[in-house]
């Protein structure tokens, strides 16, 4: 039988082909984990290649993604749907083997990774997922939700903030069936991390509360499988393993140096590492011994059917519900019951901030959608995120549906990626918008990844007022809007905000952001037709009496002086265009029939000025922000900064000239 | 003489008073960190009100920022040009007392805060110049250069993931004169802090290599004073002092809750809280005896006094060279050396990548710009930030000019904001351009502070090629372009890659980003005029023979295919637009002479493609990114998605007829 380096020596030789085949990649992480994957796949990992999806399955995440030959390798050895030429193929177009582990690209790819920091707060959401779907779903010895989240990170993951801020509250959450194997290779690509990262690891993850078991040799199969077996026993911490390994090991003159991370070794390291791995095989030849040792499809099979045994003994609504949960399915009746209350919201609707109206929304919505898991970065009073509903996840009670993420907005949004990506729940949080800046990546890789995470960002312009331009949004729309593969709403009442929210639950394969005013906003009146258009991202909201001379677009809280600017004026329409991605995919006769045709055009929003020019052009005009905001009254800032009836009403008569 | 009890209740009065007339602030913090705030101020901290900008002065850093009134209470107390009336009209329009406190608006606040986490940092980098400038300026017995740089950082701070990458290298660097007080007063905006923050911090900053100075009831004077004697004593470690306070401590009803953190007590607590802190003195009222002994002008004048005294033994030269390096000056020559370097690049050019030519630009001006700082977040070797005369900067060593930041892209930026708010360093850091999302609030705090830091970010497009979506950016550049503030330089080859250093090192109160390419660029002929166009931001980079029928507006890496295009047409212009800011703000005469009038335009650019709607309007055309990009070869990529002559000509062609 062969032996566990044998095992390991498959993912070394691979991976150094592959990379040598394609000219780049990193050899070094998956060289230097090879020995610590062999133990984790052969011994404990729980999954089933024939099916990825299998929904308690453990979790596999690297978040060191650079490495993603270790798991290429590991996927094709293993059996899952990844062939020795998708290995060949690494890092070509349309291939299922990119630079970067993806999800939704290779099967059994758990997260995309790549951002460093980022696999192990998604991990963090999968295991909270876990105990959340576990408290709700097992019953007495009915365990139809038990399976651990194992990570493997790197020195940068573990520079990075987002890594604090993740260990903290997985430590804070008592996530217990969370196992991180930081991979203690002491090199970074400058070089020996010694110059700079120095902390005590061990002591840094037990000031989070986590178990840490030190000083494990990553190439010992024995300690290594002890470490594991420790982890899993702790189910009230989660579990650090450190493990010190060599990058890149079994080359003789490569191991051990930051030269070996990120480029190929060459043809004669290559055939030096062959020999001194005793490898006598061509590239990306396995033997087949080996092969058939690490081929895991019957037991996997064997795993998920003992398994499908204990699913199938809830009964036959409980199993829906799984399964609904599973898929994040919304209520069959979900379209009419939300057209129904936007409907009831234009009845009676009321001078309100759109952050307490979409409060108001949540109270109806959370009652009737299960699985909605709400919180916010440490500012729920502000971004109303809560609803009566509200009960905090704690870590000896998981079955509330709030979390209070602390002062994180990147783990936040990450660990809300995780929860997508693990299925059972539809996390939404809330922050100010300004501080999507201190989450914008992982806003980014839950738009690269297609996850329908909701993103609440209330106190969105200038409008926030007194707390001055450190609060005070500019970029950050154009930022999102520029974004492929994300919806951002910017409602202007209770109705919009009411269609974002349901747009959102909807959006089953892209996170949406919903942008919130702190401030009171006028209701607006609306007929059936323009209360139906509202989902198409733009409609006319005002249409003057007589012949429109020109068109104001707009959206959220300069919705109101900009309808009130036109009625003056008499000639003027106004569009309001919550959602410029959802109207841009509209056929052009609607654009037209909404924007009218050779009319000059003054987009008015809160916001950077530069990106309304798609919309208006070089002739049309914008009202918009140019500089940072200013400490003082919301009111007096948008008067200071022109957004009064009174320049707008200037400028129309300009554009109207 | 007034007690230490009296000194903090006068801020705590002036705090809860400035709130209650504003209607809106944060009065908790100011209330609960007075006692810590007197005793550093009064007994330690080395200032002197009558100059702020005293470049040896002690620097007091405001992490928190929202509790704003308790440094301006600081200032007008202790004598700085800040008036009872400017502490009344806190939080209005244009007054010297924003709502967090900002740096160049009001004398002796150092850094702007708000955004959490993130003085600390800035901290940091004080810290760390003050230890580089030490080096370099201090002989034998003459420390011209000896402060301390204090911070307090409340429980926002600590779980920002910031505090974690700043921290951890503070610790590695050895930044012995720094000094943070946490103000532990177990509140966040959420409530208690036990449900989502329960680190061991003492451990967790032990960890970091810190020394801790654990459990100080901040209400103790002695405790305090004595606290901060002990961090001073040790000069080889950064220390950190867990102070016990209680937020809004003095308010009977409101003293240890969330709700004292950010809203005004009311009428009727201010009345309870004045008796019982037994304040008899109306709104803004401070006794003449409390305000004498607060009043620090004369010792204030004296120390700075008996520091001239140390300065004025520096020889001549080297008091030049002193005040040259804090008023961050150029060399006198600096144009002509950097004009001559630019025209000999235009004889000799050949092929190469932007990053390549950046790090050729470097080896000439770090060795004639003094006090240049580079650095990367772990990818020197990738953004070539280092030249031949680097030299790391360690704890044991700060005569270096080099800093490996790790694999801390946000705390890297921030740093360096730190760094030109101390003065004496003019810092540069690099990393991927993807990766600005993780630094991307620090880089927005630098164009709201005016800092002239230079954010090099090479690997700029899906040309990056086989690493994949996640290291390709796509909206990055619109979100740098619309930040207020900033300049973002994309040059095209070595020429424009030198002008932009040029630029940015002459940007004294703007962030210059220099956008840089992987892979390798042909290099551009032109003419004199040309050339020193090139500053204007856009400039004719190809006329055709013929009357030009069409504009391409392009910049970087999309500037070579462009003008084959243009050429293969034969009456294309090309516009090469390296930097839009600086173009925008050109006459209008030269920038008709550029874009042409009338002429159909298309832009160019492997970045988002909205924004460049800006400049080719309605009737123009966008080669752009819509999507994320892919894994493959960056050539490769280029041809998939669009970026081939072929499909310029193909577009060129319809937008001409």
């Amino acid at each position: 039988m062969p032996t566990n380096s044998e095992l390991a020596n498959s993912i070394r030789a691979l991976s150094m082909d592959a990379v040598q085949e394609a000219g780049s990649g990193h050899p070094g992480m998956p060289m230097g984990m090879a020995d610590i994957a062999s133990v984790l796949w052969k011994k404990h990992l729980k999954h089933n290649p024939k099916n990825p999806n299998w929904a308690d399955r453990d979790r596999f995440v690297l978040s060191n993604g650079h490495g993603s030959m270790l798991i290429y390798s590991l996927l094709y050895l293993t059996g899952y749907d990844l062939s020795i030429d998708d290995i060949k193929n690494f890092r070509q177009l349309g291939s299922k083997t990119p630079g970067h582990p993806e999800h939704g690209v290779t099967p059994g790819v758990e997260t995309t990774t790549g951002p460093l920091g980022q696999g192990l707060a998604n991990a963090v959401g999968m295991a909270l997922s876990e105990r959340m779907l576990a408290q709700r779903f097992n019953r007495d010895e009915l365990e139809v939700v038990d399976h651990m989240t194992y990570v493997f990170a790197g020195d940068g993951c573990l520079m990075e903030g987002i890594s604090h801020e993740a260990c903290s509250l997985a430590g804070t959450l008592g996530l217990g069936k969370l196992v991180v194997i930081y991979d203690d290779n002491e090199i970074s690509i400058d070089g020996k991390v010694e110059g700079w990262f120095t902390e005590d690891i061990p002591s840094r993850f037990q000031s989070y509360g986590w178990q840490v078991i030190p000083d494990i040799d990553g190439h010992n199969p024995d300690e290594i499988d002890k470490a594991l077996i420790d982890a899993k026993q702790n189910q009230d911490q989660p579990t650090l393993i450190c493990c010190k390994t060599v990058i890149g090991k079994g080359s003789p003159n490569k191991e051990g140096t930051a030269g070996i991370h990120g480029s190929a070794l060459g043809d004669e390291e290559i055939k030096l590492t062959r020999e001194n791995l005793e490898w006598d095989y061509e590239p990306f030849e396995i033997p087949k011994d080996i092969l058939e040792e690490w081929n895991h499809i019957e037991e996997g099979q064997n795993s998920e059917e003992s398994w499908i045994n204990i699913f199938n003994k809830l009964n036959e609504a409980e199993q829906k519900e799984f399964q609904d949960a599973i898929n994040l399915s919304l209520p069959e009746n979900f379209d009419d019951f939300m057209d129904d209350f936007i409907s009831e919201c234009q009845l009676s609707q009321e001078k309100m901030a759109t952050r307490k109206a979409s409060q108001e929304v949540l109270e109806f919505l959370c009652a009737r959608v299960p699985g909605m898991i709400g919180g916010s970065a440490d500012l729920t009073g502000s971004n109303n995120t809560n609803w009566s509903g509200s009960k905090a996840i704690q870590a000896d009670d998981f079955s509330g549906n709030y979390i209070f993420y602390g002062v994180r907005e990147f783990a936040m949004t990450a660990i809300m990626n995780g929860m997508c990506l693990h299925g059972g729940f539809r996390p939404y949080g809330g922050t100010f918008l300004v501080f999507l800046d201190y989450a914008r990546n992982a806003v980014r890789m839950a738009a690269l990844m297609e996850l329908p995470n909701i993103l609440v960002y209330s106190h969105d312009s200038i409008a926030v007022g007194e707390d001055g331009p450190t609060h005070q949004p500019i970029e950050h729309l154009s930022s999102l809007r520029s974004t492929p593969g994300l919806e951002t709403w910017r409602p202007c009442d209770k109705v919009e905000t009411s269609v974002s929210w349901k747009m959102a639950l909807k959006n089953s394969n892209k996170p949406t952001a919903i942008i919130l005013s702190r401030q009171g906003l006028e209701p607006l009146e609306r007929d059936d037709i323009a209360l139906s258009q509202i989902e198409m991202g733009g409609y006319i909201a005002h249409e003057p009496a007589e012949e429109p001379k020109a068109v104001i677009i707009s959206s959220g809280s300069e919705i109101g002086v900009s309808i009130n600017a036109a009625k003056k004026l008499g000639n003027v329409r106004v569009v309001s265009m919550p959602c410029t991605e959802r109207f841009d995919i509209q056929d052009d006769k609607y654009k037209e029939s909404v924007l009218g045709k050779g009319l000059p055009r003054l987009a008015v929003e809160l916001s950077h000025k530069d990106w309304w020019f798609k919309y208006v052009g070089l002739e049309g005009e914008v009202l918009g922000m140019e500089s940072f905001g200013e400490s003082a009254p919301g009111n007096i800032l948008e008067d200071h900064f022109g957004f009064s009836e009174e320049n707008i009403l200037k400028i129309l008569k300009n554009l109207i000239k």
